[in-house]
């Protein structure tokens, strides 16, 4: 369990001076795959691989499928060529799809030879599809029986196993394609000749293998079934996606969010090698340094200005920040609402109203409040008028910016979460640093 | 289904002009609860509610429970005293649970009337833990049985209907306390007289009402089975965490978190009414602005030489800026790895070493870049120097505080998402112009 965890990392940490090797190994043995990934992702690099070491060989090739990609590198990177074998050898074509970006491409083809037929040909039927289409991800436990079936076939079915997460199942025709599916605990209630779609559900939401993952995802999490068939373009049944995956998918996709926004991505590791993480970071910054420098540029054309009323290069961070504050609020509500489908040419423009309209509503006040502080401060009520004004405008402007910039992005099919903080500040550095020394340069000197 | 959201909300908003009204209604009568919530939210008050009123009576509170807090007040502002008595006609206690916090004290009271009393007890029961705890979002839709049931009770209970998302049966003694679980599947296999506990499973996770909403979900999310037992302090079994509930925990926490990171709270509405979301939004613009102004204080110290060189004024933002990125990106990882249980007091030292080791390796690159940019610029290589020094060293200080800001705050029971950046942000901001301004005092005049 999470709750756990901080306690088993210090086990781990203190293990080599305390010898207590073994209960290390004890805990590792029980514990679920998706504890021991988040544990090794926790630890030192150097303890990471010993820790590895402890890990059942029957449980590796799950650890490292719940593993984030960049830990998970720096295991497959020190595992044995010949321990490969042992790892692949019950390998699912799921499984090596979430492995695949992080393999070489050689042990790609060696876990493909060590699979049977079908599941080789699961992966390459699930490749056809996009890392962003939900076909990627579904699995093929499925419940599946032609659409003549009985309710003495579907208790038949049933008792040879039930897949996890699975409380239907799937009815197709001749053609493979789906039609329908019954709820299990609807054969219990009716007599064994019945036909099975007699009893079948009214309604249900079909997954298109071509569909987004994230809205996908979002339909299994509301559906009242565990588990949402997937078809192709003619209808066929190809799999299923269960809400476990679902769950994944959406959690994922939040994650990958939060590190945008930062400017990472989601695979990033606690501990990885200093040199990768500096490169990692460093193309961010990289272009943060030019949109800083961009701002820069803008402020030395007042230079004449900033030598005769120093004020306001002291007050420069107040303007700047306050319109960068006000801008990333409403592109962190614009984001969300683009992201669940809220925002649309319809109703864009009344969002840009109504931003624009508490954008001037906050600007009014905080322009009088850091007014009336800049004139107490320099005792000249001119600069409080300049710094007022900047204010009002930059905050309105970055509630322009901050509808505006995502749902162009959006348009433009760059995701928001990642490029819109940088664009917004820069238009908020940019408007107001000269709104601010413009209106200086205006009244001041 | 999310993809159609946004088709239909233009049907919605165009629906006036085009006398469209009625296909509106089909649409919405065929809907999903959580689909009719996003469309809501979607639209502006005065669309809002006119579509509110095309909501089928008997889908009415479902839909309600679905909305984020701010839009559905909006809603509830709105409902006519006598129409909540037909909304609360069936009310459970989760449901009521979820629109507690929405709802004038009056309402839930008339809610809590109008319940039976085995509801009204689950409402009160739920309340003795709080908003945080698994103990207040639990259901009671269980399949339960004593110890000493055979398969054929637990095939007379199923066939009187399984609850969603529900694959086992929960055994109990006779005090009430749960002991183990059983597979529905596992029924089919085995004859009728088999007492259950011989085909019961071996493991599963057991969540104590008052752990960690957050934790408890991602227990549920790694789970085989879609829903885990809710016991108490003396083991009594008070009900179930479906793995639906999990993602709605889980996507509420991410949501939180993502809005957190801009000052908002996560029922913020696309619509709410201009003085009220300049209100929610001015706490946090007035926060920063005092860090601002401890910004520009600072500054103010250094007026004498930022009139004799004007360039370090120009170039203030650009040493503000690259601390604030390398800060935030150590921040955003370790919230991550607090938040998943990966930083401990144990590995902490390391990562701060590694984070403190990535900074002086990007802080050394980046010094250099900008360095010679400015020595360029301005041809002076001491200035190139200056400002080379203060980046080194502002990086740096921002990996520092990255990682010991959060965890401090984390210690404190601070939430690092929400004030995290604020802080860190006060930081790397003193600390580059204080280094950049002090270091242009010695060397520039």
């Amino acid at each position: 369990m999470t709750d756990l965890l901080p306690e088993l990392i210090e086990e781990v940490v203190d293990a080599p001076k305390m010898g207590e090797y073994e209960s290390v190994a004890g805990v590792i043995a029980i514990q679920a795959a998706s504890d021991t990934a988040l544990l090794l992702e926790s630890l030192p690099i150097a303890q990471r691989l010993s820790t590895w070491e402890m890990v059942p060989k029957n449980k590796r090739l799950d650890v490292l499928v719940h593993m984030r990609g960049d830990p998970r590198e720096t295991l497959i990177d020190a595992i044995d060529s010949e321990d490969w074998d042992g790892i692949f050898s019950d390998i699912e074509a799921e499984q090596l799809l979430e492995l695949a970006d992080s393999l070489p491409s050689k042990l790609v083809d060696r876990a493909l030879v060590s699979m049977d037929k079908k599941q080789r040909q699961y992966f390459k039927d699930a490749n056809q599809y996009q890392d962003e289409q939900i076909g990627h991800w579904l699995d093929h436990d499925v419940l599946v029986l032609p659409i003549t079936a009985k309710v003495r076939d579907g208790l038949r079915l049933i008792r040879r196993g039930v897949p996890h997460h699975m409380d239907t199942i799937f009815l197709v025709n001749r053609a493979g394609q789906f039609t329908e599916v019954v709820r299990l605990d609807n054969l219990f209630k009716s007599p064994e000749h019945v036909p099975l779609v007699d009893i079948s559900e009214e309604r249900i939401d079909v997954l298109h293998a071509e569909d987004d993952c994230n809205s996908a995802a979002s339909v299994v999490q509301n559906s009242v079934f565990t588990a949402l068939p997937v078809i192709n373009e003619n209808n066929v049944l190809l799999g299923r996606v269960n809400i476990r995956t679902a769950c994944e998918l959406k959690n994922e996709y939040y994650e990958r969010q939060v590190m945008a926004t930062a400017g990472m991505d989601e695979d990033e590791d606690l501990f990885s090698p200093v040199r990768k993480s500096a490169q990692n970071r460093a193309v961010w910054l990289g272009i943060n340094l030019l949109t800083a420098f961009l701002a820069s540029w803008f402020i030395g054309l007042f230079e004449a200005t900033l030598q005769q009323v120093v004020a306001l290069a002291v007050l420069m961070p107040v303007v700047a920040s306050m319109g960068g504050i006000a801008g990333s609020q409403t592109l962190t509500l614009m984001i969300r609402g683009l992201a669940l489908g809220q925002v649309t040419k319809s109703n864009v423009m009344s969002l840009l109203k109504k931003e624009m309209r508490v954008g001037g509503l906050n600007g009014a006040v905080w322009a009088v409040v850091i007014g009336i502080v800049a004139w107490m401060w320099f005792t000249d009520p001119w600069l409080g008028m300049v710094i007022g004004l900047a204010i009002l405008l930059n905050i309105v402007s970055a509630a322009l910016a901050g509808v505006v910039v995502p749902v162009v992005l959006d348009k433009l099919k760059i995701d928001p979460a990642l490029s819109g903080s940088v664009i917004l500040t820069t238009v908020t550095d940019i408007v107001g640093f000269v709104t601010f020394l413009g209106l200086g340069t205006l009244f001041l000197l």
